[in-house]
């Protein structure tokens, strides 16, 4: 049984990474390799904007689930590499889509490759990528992983389109909220996870169960972080841009906490404000002021952290190791991201 | 050796692809309900979306493709029912993306989705096809079929962006029109023609490179057909709408001839109305008459009608059979569209 860092006491938070990064190093430049080779294409559009989006400075927090996971099982294999940087490439096509779909201008803090190259080459360069990323599965060797991996593909979009039919809804409940993120967040987590545990080899698939657990709850707690980030978390002091799910009228945990605790004078600012085209001035800051002052920003964060504990639970079925470790440290670094 | 009928000389071409459907019809029968299965989601806006396109009238020309292959390769068994439908997502998953890339507002004769649904839905009910399309082929058992079919899919993307960044060029060469087609549509049924035969068990194989080239250049003169179809074909009454490619300035066969062929002052027509921008009222009726009395018009029908040749001598290698004259009849179906 794997003994764990006390929740709220995680070692220090950037070097968590870079800890991680290091013990995966020799992968991780196997996956690069590979992202850099398979992106490759006569057509100069192609490898140009996806050589932005994926140079853009991402974590390769996908890969290095599915690298870790399959260390955790038994070891990292060749066709794990290819998992890992199909993953990325999965992950990379949705965010190319994401980006027209929620009109963003900004990723990774730079200009949207949609913004650089337009909306339709966004469109197809990420129906490529998609396309190259099952063409590196094939490669694993395994029909299960592909399975594995083309179901998520269909519930990601599931969510996308489930969040784009409901996130607008002022009464958003809690549950339909976290069926979203788990649907376009948690399932390729989950899916590197097993995957990368099947990846390892027979002797991993003991262990994908409990891996796809820590995953699933993993990609949960690393939303709703990202959800809390987008009104700067609970500090005043953030590096990145907020307001974006805001502007777009997206209810997200922060804003339906927020809501729930309001008065009614509370409940008609959430219902006007959230509507996109009767946004005031001075609304942010005021959304801001309220997911403070309602507790929804600590009751966010407690959420995020329950399903961390989760995920570091899922590990217990593990071996003791030094991977088995680094997996539960990078669960406190996805909650600790917005302290 | 198998013998056809002559070219220029197909049966009633409006009873080949029934004749075809008739002899498919429990692959077929099988197949639409796998569509209609695996469309399914709790997310309606999911099966509204895909059931519109799906239903709205297409061919299923890549479908029995695919089914008359392993046919003719040894027959079509469980797992080639899977792959027909996982090529007629593939197949749809391109549309719904292709009509928001070119702003197209009909399709199949019905409003396009993406004016019913949105841009955002069919981009993302795009991506939950194609990740179903995955989802099915992995039920082919059969990694050779994923990999040639996630190739294809990445070959296809390749092509709609190549088509974005070369249709627009006035001097396109026919070289490169060719290799543009042949990426995003040849490479389509040249793949569901390989995976059919593959799919028809072991036996199959020795019939994938044939049914391959059939494949290929039945979808090259198929779309040099499509093309030429968008200037009214050769005759002037006609039950599809006219100059989609015009409008969008897209060079096409019919239109590099034409130019290729005609004066300097039609050179200097072309290169301003195939300017999106600086088209003028009468610019289309006056194309199309340049497109006729240049011979273009005829020419271009020559090339698809070579290439339909060439698919039928391809089928050589097939053993002589009910199936072989049903794929060579429809070579000459394809063709025939236009006269």
């Amino acid at each position: 049984m794997t003994s764990f860092a006390k929740p709220h006491a995680p070692r220090d938070t950037a070097t968590i990474v870079e800890r991680l990064q290091g013990m995966l190093a020799s992968d991780l430049a196997a996956t690069e390799a590979l992202l850099k080779e398979r992106a490759a294409s006569p057509v100069a559009i192609i490898p140009d904007l996806s050589g932005y989006i994926v140079s853009a400075g991402g974590k390769r927090l996908r890969p290095m689930v599915t690298l870790a996971a399959a260390n955790a099982a038994g070891g990292a294999r060749p066709g794990t590499h290819a998992l890992a940087a199909a993953v990325e490439f999965i992950h990379t096509a949705t965010l190319l889509h994401d980006d027209v779909v929620d009109e963003s201008d900004l990723r990774r803090g730079k200009a949207a490759a949609k913004n650089v190259w337009g909306n339709s080459a966004s469109i197809l360069v990420g129906d490529f990528l998609f396309a190259r990323a099952f063409t590196l599965m094939v490669e694993t060797d395994s029909l299960e992983i592909l399975g594995i991996l083309s179901h998520a593909s269909s519930v990601i979009a599931e969510g996308e389109v489930h969040q784009l039919a409901a996130a607008s809804r002022k009464d958003l409940p809690t549950e339909e909220y976290l069926a979203i993120i788990e649907a376009k967040t948690a399932a390729l987590f989950e899916a590197s996870a097993r995957a990368g545990a099947l990846s390892a080899g027979p002797q991993g698939a003991q262990f994908a169960d409990a891996l796809a657990a820590y995953g699933k709850n993993l990609g949960l707690a690393f939303q709703i972080i990202d959800d809390a980030l987008d009104y700067g978390g609970t500090t005043s002091v953030i590096g990145k841009t907020v307001g974006d799910d805001f502007r777009e009228g997206k209810s997200t945990l922060p804003t339906i906490i927020a809501r729930r605790r309001g008065s009614d004078e509370d409940v008609e600012f959430w219902d006007r404000a959230l509507t996109v085209d009767s946004q005031k001035e001075g609304d942010l800051a005021h959304a801001i002021y309220l997911i403070r002052t309602t507790g929804a920003a600590e009751a966010t964060l407690a959420e995020a952290d329950a399903y961390a504990g989760l995920a570091k639970t899922a590990l217990k079925a593990l071996p003791d190791s030094a991977w088995a470790q680094a997996l539960a440290d990078l669960a406190d670094f996805c909650v600790s991201r917005a302290h």
